[in-house]
């Protein structure tokens, strides 16, 4: 079954007429997991209940669009628009039914949140509104959380891969890296390896000295000095990403305390593990993680600001519930969900560590796909 | 004046109590923008009329952000918050004012369309109306043209600057692209060259043979033919994006049509040139190629299938009406707008060709600030 059919299963059981992406210089990551190809122009993809699906594209993106379609054997009937008013009728003629879903997100303050379904812009909901004032528009989450959250075995062949492929390129990072060189150097390096093979799953983090403390750490110039270097990094090819963080000692002598720190999470992660099973709760690993870095002594209230992880797939951050003590217990995990499991302690304005390996979600246990260094590498 | 001084007298005009922007996983550039930095959590950066300017950050990436603005002597109260409960209570206290702009778009699919304003997703802007019901919000699409159209002194200077190392990096592709290396593999090092000194502007095109008939063409793994090589790169240093287009021949030989439609396209770009000065509106120097072409015989509706520029700054597509004869007569040029010129004949499934230099608009003639060589380059 193609994406298209699975979407169209879902549709039936909503009782909708179809599925309406809206996307312009890629502001709906659904719109490139359904074509394959990354439209920048403004385009709309309609998945039908009844089949017959359409695209509405820009003459100069069509033919690109059509071809890619044509290749994964899906029927779509791709049509032009040159002006404004052609887009607007032919929308017009495709958005005037009962009812329609849309990606937008509901209750998006709330514990119930469905923001992973939020992609159309104000805007342009309020132009459909305007458009068709008698269809009812519904949230498309259940069909984005249908095709995206569980993962195919072919999908988790492909995250294997991939994982495989993002490490063999961290295993050469002690071999090149330097203290001088700046943090902008390393990760130009590393991003041109990716891009080799597919491209960077999202912008790589490197983090020198007390840049580490800072999770989402903004690469700079700065040059990498003596001590932590924490490198959190991901590689897509085709649609599946890795994301991986191991964090370095730079020089010949870690620190006692940086040591320790790092063993714990180690174990952590380990203690995290056991709980990345069918069924169970989201919170629980992160509970035990926490429980655990409590036990080594470790305030994780204060140290470890984060969450434990998040699911990982077409995106570096996709489609689920993330993985925190301070999710609800109805957030349960289910087999060949993938996650990442990355524990971290940061102590701000000084240093900090994070070791971020990929899961999958198993029936009784899970397969970690990666593996962080049991022991500290030093560069 | 800094630019939250900027967006405050417009506030002051638009009789409006703050401009609020809502994002998570960049899904607003103009929160980098303001803030300098890249925050991935949910945030919201509030600009107040009164000057008591606020950031609600995510624990962890606080300090980051509030070390970025106080580095720009910007003086705003990051908030922290560390459950939805704490997040729900202080952007509750930020948005109960009589009348807040947000970033959305109105009139979406009509020519006055400030479909450039359109960040805030659906699922956000019904969250925010829940919580405040009394507030009324308005579009702040006229303060983020105020703030980014017209480009400073400074923001020039720095264009100049990237175009200048844009070009260096772009001369020397004929020196190590060879048959049979893939458009991949050329991305990838124009792309490591342009990480060195920043970050690439948007994923760059490199298009073989017929791929270079589809503008928008997604770089491949395809090997380098003999024929038409299309380039379409650029590189962001600090806030101000290049974006170039240069069209290379592989091999000896450049066949009669190919030199007859380069220089063609050469001369319409110098031809819309005279064109982009302050006051004129967007659609003459598109008309004036378009005529151009249509004399040397080619049949531009058909072989020209795309606008002839849009606006360069922050982001390679910026704010401002785009370049094209399609445009209304109501949207003008303002001396210190920065452009692209990027007239292209594609004849589908064969071979396309698009020359595309920057351009500031000047007072009485503009300023080319990039230079696409005058004859075919060969490889």
């Amino acid at each position: 079954m193609n994406k298209f059919e699975k979407a169209q299963k879902v549709l039936q059981e909503l009782k909708s007429d179809g599925w309406l992406i809206v996307c312009s210089e890629d502001s709906d990551v659904n719109s490139r997991y359904l074509i394959g190809v990354e439209s920048h122009a403004r385009h709309y993809i309609y998945v039908a209940k009844d089949g017959k699906h359409k695209v509405l594209a820009v003459e100069m993106e069509a033919p690109m669009i059509e071809r890619s379609l044509k290749s994964k054997g899906i029927d779509v009937d791709v049509m032009t628009y040159r002006s404004l008013k052609d887009l607007v009728s032919s929308l017009s003629s495709i958005i005037n039914k009962p009812r329609i879903a849309l990606n937008f997100g509901e209750s998006i303050l709330s514990a119930e949140s469905t923001a992973y379904a939020d992609y159309i812009r104000a805007g342009d909901y309020f132009s459909l509104k305007k458009l068709a004032p008698q269809t009812e528009f519904i949230s498309a989450a259940p069909i984005i959380d249908n095709l995206r959250s569980v993962k195919s075995s072919e999908e988790l062949n492909d995250l294997r891969n991939v994982c495989k492929a993002t490490m063999e390129i961290l295993d050469t990072v002690p071999n090149w890296v330097k203290v001088g060189m700046t943090e902008n150097e390393i990760k130009a390096k590393i991003e041109y390896e990716y891009m080799k093979l597919g491209k960077p799953s999202f912008g790589t983090i490197v983090a020198t000295g007390a840049h580490s403390a800072d999770p989402h750490h903004n690469t700079s110039i700065k040059k990498i000095e003596q001590g932590v270097l924490l490198i959190d990094s991901g590689l897509q090819i085709e649609e599946m990403c890795s994301d991986i963080t191991w964090t370095f000692w730079v020089g010949t002598h870690p620190t006692e305390d940086f040591i320790r720190a790092y063993h714990a999470l180690y174990e952590s992660k380990r203690v995290a593990n056991k709980y990345f099973t069918d069924g169970t709760p989201n919170n629980m690993s992160a509970k035990k993680c926490r429980e655990y870095l409590s036990e080594e002594g470790y305030d994780h209230e204060k140290l470890f600001f984060h969450g434990l992880g998040h699911s990982l797939g077409f995106e570096a951050h996709d489609i689920g519930g993330r993985i925190s003590w301070k999710m609800p217990d109805n957030y349960k995990l289910k087999e060949n969900m993938v996650y990442t499991n990355e524990p971290g302690l940061y102590w701000l304005g000084k240093w900090g560590i994070r070791l971020e390996d990929d899961i999958i979600i198993g029936k009784n246990e899970c397969e970690q796909v990666t593996s962080v260094s049991k022991e500290p590498i030093q560069i």
